[in-house]
């Protein structure tokens, strides 16, 4: 067989919906976002799903061999799919500030911004490197009668200018593509004056002058010079998330 | 755990995309119509495709350990999908009628009414009853520089109010509910003169009174006494695709 010419990019035609993955293990309970929920079989119902073994939701699922998926509707805000897209449940208790049932497999549901949801118990799980795909008999799935349509992953990255967190399974490294003359900018003003640094995932704005004393940092500490480590804290976008305020296209 | 409430029309808030999904063996060609077409990992690029195990394309992709998946434009006729997704290989050359080119796998690339392609070389399956889900590498995939956009499943079955061929993993029965008044009707009609039936995939409409000499049947038979292994000579669908003309609502 020849090599066959890979274009990564091209993967971005196959559509998904959008979903927050949930699971409950012992009392505790966590969730992800996910677009890779689909149906396998119509009858008996098989659904599967695709999870990073680096998110918490994994060790969940792995654990308690049950998981939901809420569907996420076409109106939920983006800083509302962030908190539960690019925060991990190790820093943070996502459920705290959101409307949601247990279901009856004791995954939490979530009601807000959702459409409905699927509960499945695990039948199958299949290593698939860095993900593993998790294959459930549906428990139980209801549509909210809410009136709200299901939000498509195209939908989320094209018309929300979303971002996709680094563990998800259609993840590619963005190339931020500066013009010379911007980056000339960007070397001269640093030089100038400190930069307000803008988050892609929620608009956020870091101004240096006011810093995040609620985590910490100092007013007067330059974007660089925060570590590595702080986050966004509207929605939790890691640091390189972040544009310089003036840059984008 | 208690008995969950399972309402399948909620399966149908998961959103899919579609696909012809394509084998090679032998030097023989198939394919079907997919919507479960997703991938499983970033890097490297792992791609999954679900296939009802009654496909001519299943038994393709098992022999050959290779795959296509063809990504259907949202322009693409009804008609064109149904020629693939209704009708079976083993008694039409899909291929005969639309442009195509062999990918590096071997498998052929749709080039009408599609967007890209990806190709894959099967590393893992996965048996889940009435379907497999096949695991593959991605070896090639390819966006056309052509503007179109990628058709969703919510899409094909709401906007072009597409069916759903009956070995597709997220097939259900559809009742046709009509109407008391309207049963009545047909009951009163059937006696009076012979009733033209419509097809619900392409809007071909079947007339006794023609009949469907290309395919042995006489003028003057009613779409009753058609033979069971009869099919739209459009699009291929079934018998009971086909609705009493005047009866949809």
């Amino acid at each position: 067989m020849d090599a066959g010419k890979i274009d990564l990019e091209a993967l971005f035609q196959l559509n998904y919906g959008m979903y927050i993955v949930s699971s409950a293990k012992a009392g505790a309970v966590n969730c992800c976002i996910a677009n890779t929920v689909f149906q396998l079989t119509p009858q008996p119902p098989v659904v599967a799903v695709s999870i990073s073994k680096e998110n918490l939701t994994h060790e969940f699922i792995s654990g308690s061999g049950l998981f939901a998926a809420s569907v996420l509707a076409e109106d939920a805000p983006t800083k509302f799919i962030g908190m539960f897209g690019f925060r991990s449940g190790r820093d943070l208790d996502k459920f705290k500030q959101t409307a949601f049932k247990e279901g009856v497999t004791g995954c939490p549901i979530v009601l807000e911004n959702t459409t409905g949801y699927v509960e499945a118990q695990v039948i199958n799980t299949i290593d698939v490197g860095s993900h593993t795909l998790f294959i459930g008999k549906v428990i139980a799935c209801e549509q909210f009668d809410n009136g709200k349509i299901a939000m498509t992953y195209n939908y989320y990255r094209d018309v929300k200018g979303g971002r996709t967190p680094r563990t998800a399974a259609t993840y590619q490294e963005v190339k931020k593509s500066l013009k010379s003359s911007e980056k000339q900018k960007t070397t001269v003003s640093k030089g100038d004056k400190a930069m307000k640094y803008k988050c892609l995932m929620c608009g956020y704005i870091y101004d240096p002058a006011k810093g995040d004393p609620d985590n910490g940092i100092d007013p007067g500490t330059e974007f660089e010079d925060l570590p590595e480590s702080w986050v966004c804290p509207e929605c939790g976008a890691a640091k390189d998330e972040f544009e310089p305020v003036g840059l984008e296209d």
